[in-house]
């Protein structure tokens, strides 16, 4: 028998496929396969062709890399969107995370993801070319970097600067400093630095 | 749009299915999703299909209706376990971790739950007739509980011990103490007074 006993095979092979899920243990992955086994099969078929419908089905708006049903996404697609400035994001969670705050009306260019020399992620990983292309092509006012305040985020940013910098477009990054509603005393001393530095006109700072 | 401004139907049909899992609420369910959005097309329907299979064909053992790939389960068809030993448990999962311990060479009994009144989970939504009708029938030496020792656990126990009295069949309880590792420092009184009151002779708890 093998050392987690599992009493049926059926069972041990699910319990495989929700363990290689990120952040799920053997544990966690038998039981949430239990629950499943007590919901009904209706339920549990829904469950697992709607994952499989979407990986099948899913497609990539053409235009920004962002997840969509349609070929150009509904925020690409908008009229009331400003096409003119770009918001680089690493993954499309983060486009929804923008999108959330509600304070961004211009398009979005999903990088999917960042470069990573440790994990083996290189600039032809990404989808930097098309972000070139954009700025050669385009008639842009300005790209938003928006990465990862990580080190991996930081070696992204500077490499698409060098790439972006012969195409005369304004590249900013979103500000970095202290989070809404933290107290200095516990504030790494980096990020204190860098808002210190990064100084700003109180009346332009409300 | 919607409050989480999902770029999409099929994704935010995924992460709504995910959500439904128990301990996984919106932002694990995303990433999830957005992992498996990662993965080649046929991880994805291997993923899904083995948990719509488990579900469709899993089958439970006749006699002790732990999980099972078979009509009699493993443990219950293999010739060198005790029959006349029964330890009754809640759910498969306690089975595994008292298999685990290898300290144990009776049979199961998978109730399927304990009384729970909060949860509406009663008596009769348990598999406690068969449980009486073994103790009825067969020729046991011993009835093991092996319940949680919540409220829920120990009303179980009591309901349990009290229908099967009258079949003169010798029901014992796993014994409540101090956990191995424990400081009694840190030990809740109520523990601790147990495990007074039930001390045992020094040469038999080695």
């Amino acid at each position: 028998m093998n050392y987690d006993n599992f009493p049926s095979k059926l069972l041990e092979n699910a319990v495989a496929e929700f363990s290689k899920l990120p952040g799920i243990g053997r544990k966690t992955a038998l039981r949430l396969v239990l629950h499943l086994l007590n919901q009904n099969k209706d339920e549990v078929r829904k469950f697992g062709n709607t994952i499989i419908q979407l990986r099948d089905e899913v497609k990539h708006c053409k235009s920004c890399f962002n997840i969509s049903d349609t070929d150009i996404c509904d925020i690409c697609a908008n009229p009331k969107r400003d096409k003119s400035t770009i918001c680089v994001v690493e993954s499309i969670r983060d486009v929804m995370s923008i999108e959330r705050t509600q304070q961004y009306n211009g398009i979005y260019h999903v990088l999917g993801g960042i470069i990573s020399p440790m994990d083996g992620i290189g600039p032809s990983d990404l989808r930097i070319q098309p972000l070139i292309e954009k700025a050669e092509h385009e008639d842009l006012t300005e790209i938003i970097l928006a990465l990862s305040t990580t080190m991996e985020g930081d070696t992204t940013n500077f490499y698409l600067y060098k790439k972006l910098k012969p195409h005369e477009v304004p590249v900013t990054t979103i500000a970095r400093g202290i989070s809404i509603g933290d107290e200095l005393e516990y504030t790494d001393e980096i990020t204190l630095g860098r808002s210190l530095l990064n100084r700003m006109p109180f009346d332009k700072s409300l």
